[in-house]
């Protein structure tokens, strides 16, 4: 077969999903005829492929999970969501009058998000963002986003770059995924082949596919609690509280040591 | 990456749809709490990838396209249900008195039909079921089932097979979807390169993912009514009808030569 060009598709998949929920525009739908809902086609690189409702990036706050609210609440300052997506999390700050910024790779997301009303946007990764002179006192990674860290290689690289952002006192606020409670013997094998390797048994080589598009190949971190303090020691950042009300999934705090 | 195992990927599907529309047993829940909806994806050749919603495959009646209402409405005699999967059609007809089989060729599909009190089921294809002595007086192919023709070099042994089933005054009636009508540059383009292959436009190359299963690549036939005829030109059968209320979607019905 041919292989799928690869593109931002995850911004198309935003672009239309944003479309199916506006019900104008171009979007998908079967025969022409019938309105099909956008799914988001994740791959492993075990060959497990899975398929997930596009629409979870355009909730709005009464449809989201509770640790969302818990983790909102604790930004302060100026705040820099990362992995903003069709922005979500950051046009709610915004219409709660917290000065937000909103980051991500994918044009589509952005352009989704600028267009929903979110004002202050970056098209660019953290460490070329790190470059800029603006601070900011909170770090937003929700939507299982702490998976950024990608694992032991990258973490400290990407914690370094939100330390030349931060702001004296600054937190980072990040929802994460303990993978190790699941009996599913495809994913237990899954974290054994990573130990194996040399990797966290949840560090996840992924990509996202969306019609004729495919991501590269990145790494994606779910990791335990334990294994984020071990991450996080080194770094400019201290783990300052964990909330695992809702396990497995749990928000981690992280302040700059001073 | 790894290349998913060839298996049974559409019977694993049905067997999650089911367990999460019945809400007990084994069934997919994102980090072992939330209730995940069981998603169909299908790879094409070119690399185009699509999820859909698995649980169409549950449909009650009341929740059918009108043209499955209206195709099952010529059903008359036995009924052999070609691609019955988890029998959504069957048990609707085996409830209003029908004597109707279902055959497919995944396992998981039958056992959820049969589960769901589908009585009369064949785990074969239609070339090996045609050597049994059994006649039937309708062939349903339905959800698109008139893709199982495949094209030109398949569509003739096929529907030898179901005339060796036919019995006198035998008719077909399968639901198709008429390619052509699409704008969307990613199919026009598959369609041509389709032509220039020497295939039909519409004679789609795929498989069927899900979870770490593939199935093997196998064709599946959209057509135009005209294409349909060619196809059924010089087979025991003749195109008796189509009812294209509903286009891009048609129901066809063919009738054995006498």
């Amino acid at each position: 077969m041919t292989h799928p060009a690869i593109g931002d598709a995850f911004g198309e998949m935003i672009r239309d999903a944003y479309a199916v929920h506006l019900g104008v525009g171009r979007r998908p739908l079967a025969g022409g005829r019938y309105p099909r809902p956008v799914i988001e086609v994740i791959e492993r690189d075990d060959g497990l492929i899975n398929g997930a409702l596009a629409g979870h990036y355009l909730t709005e706050p009464d449809e989201w999970r509770t640790f969302d609210h818990r983790a909102v609440r604790l930004a302060r300052g100026r705040v820099l969501d990362i992995g903003v997506g069709a922005g979500r999390i950051a046009i709610e700050l915004q219409s709660r009058g917290v000065a937000v910024t909103g980051l991500d790779t994918s044009a589509g997301a952005i352009e989704v998000a600028r267009d929903r009303g979110l004002r202050d946007t970056v098209l660019t990764t953290v460490d070329e963002f790190s470059r800029a002179t603006v601070r900011y006192d909170t770090f937003l990674m929700l939507g299982n986003n702490l998976g950024l860290l990608e694992g032991p290689e990258r973490a400290p690289v990407f914690l370094a770059a939100l330390a030349r952002l931060a702001a004296p006192g600054a937190r980072i606020i990040a929802q994460g995924t303990d993978p190790y409670g699941t009996t599913d013997p495809l994913h237990v094998a899954y974290h054994e082949s990573n130990r194996a390797r040399g990797r966290l048994g949840g560090q996840l080589r992924l990509r996202l596919r969306y019609r004729e598009l495919a991501s590269d190949w990145f790494d994606y971190l779910n990791c335990s609690v334990s294994e984020l303090e071990a991450l996080v020691a080194g770094t400019p950042w201290r783990l300052k509280s964990i909330d695992d009300k809702d396990h497995p999934y749990y928000v981690a705090v992280m302040e700059l040591i001073e």
